[in-house]
């Protein structure tokens, strides 16, 4: 695949690449809608900033997303329309019930796309690419979360079982989302396996994600 | 007052200074909070895209006003706390009941704002004057206010008077608002009135206030 030779939204781009832009678009959006949700449950205003903070940074990567669209010629809100039943779905089964789950979700689910892009960004066109990695690049207040995660923990060690088995269910539902994202457009899974087609490369990619799952489950104190 | 002589945070800064920056800071993570919790009003996705924008701009304003507070050696959080409950008690008074309402406050909560803040820079040291400038030249998605409330209006003519009345009622809170912040602290009229002391200038600010609100009035196809 030569990406030099493509011009945003030529003929010859690849169908899947606006497929991946909105769903990634949709990700940030509805991130930030859950994550400004979940400030109302902070304790006080230092937790209110800290998760405010990293819904506007969604908002932001979402908004970056959307200039990638519309270079493309797509419309933001047509092009994300299919994605948004499984992505909703994917919240809907993730609802924090307290404080606490928000925080491991918003820091594992944050961890958890960040690979997920890291890994997408390299089937995607040179422009599309960049915006990605940027995207990427742009989480904050991750010290936050694991402080305040782990006084929660150490305050009352109770809580350490009831988040562990948090942060699997975040995993698995992750995965299964994923899973369903793929098969919601043939031209997605076409982009992600033609660019990375062998099997070994899918499964080190599932085995990788694990293992960096789990290195910030201990961050948090957690598994 | 020679402004360049000043260092932030020094000795012979005003003590309205900080006190100014932290009644600005807060209500500008307040205004993203209410815009985050209305945008879930909005009928569609595009209401969604556009309000959560605005939120996340009110964010960003939030993290450069905070920034200058930590420049002077500042906690945000002990520093935002004495304009708590006079902010809270301005979006108490001024819950949108429905959509059509949030995007009124957004776009004359805005203009409002935009107005006093070019006001109170002119009464701060270059440095904190920039930071509320760049804050106020970030108003976003005002033309998609405009559109859906002309729009509305255009569809049900029925809604300009009720709307009319909640734009007034919205320029009167919001003077109550900057009546009530100035009494929470002796050094913010100090420092607002020792720059501009006249009492022309301040009848002729108020009037001025009231014709860019009725100009607002009118973009909306409203008054």
């Amino acid at each position: 695949m030569s990406e030099q030779a493509r011009t945003p939204g030529s003929t010859d781009e690849h169908p899947g690449v606006t497929a991946l832009l909105a769903v990634l678009a949709y990700g940030e959006l509805a991130a930030f809608e859950r994550l400004a949700k979940e400030s109302e449950m902070a304790p006080d205003l230092r937790g209110r900033i800290a998760v405010g903070s990293m819904a506007a940074t969604q908002m932001r990567n979402f908004e970056k997303l959307a200039a990638q669209l519309e270079l493309r010629g797509e419309d933001v809100v047509e092009a994300t329309a299919p994605f948004q039943p499984v992505i909703s779905r994917y919240h809907a089964r993730t609802t924090p019930r307290n404080w606490n789950e928000a925080l491991v979700k918003a820091y594992i689910g944050d961890g958890l796309a960040a690979d997920f892009y890291s890994e997408i960004a390299r089937a995607l066109p040179a422009d599309a690419s960049a915006a990605v990695r940027e995207v990427l690049a742009d989480t904050s207040e991750s010290d936050f979360v694991v402080d305040r995660v782990r006084a929660a923990i150490t305050a009352n060690p109770a809580l350490r079982s009831p988040l562990t088995l948090w942060g699997r269910r975040l995993l698995s539902d992750a995965i299964t989302q994923a899973q369903e994202v793929l098969a919601t457009r043939d031209e997605l899974s076409a982009l992600i396996f033609e660019s990375d087609a062998d099997l070994p490369g899918i499964a080190q990619f599932f085995e990788s994600l694990q293992t960096r799952h789990a290195e910030r489950m201990t961050a948090l104190g957690l598994g």
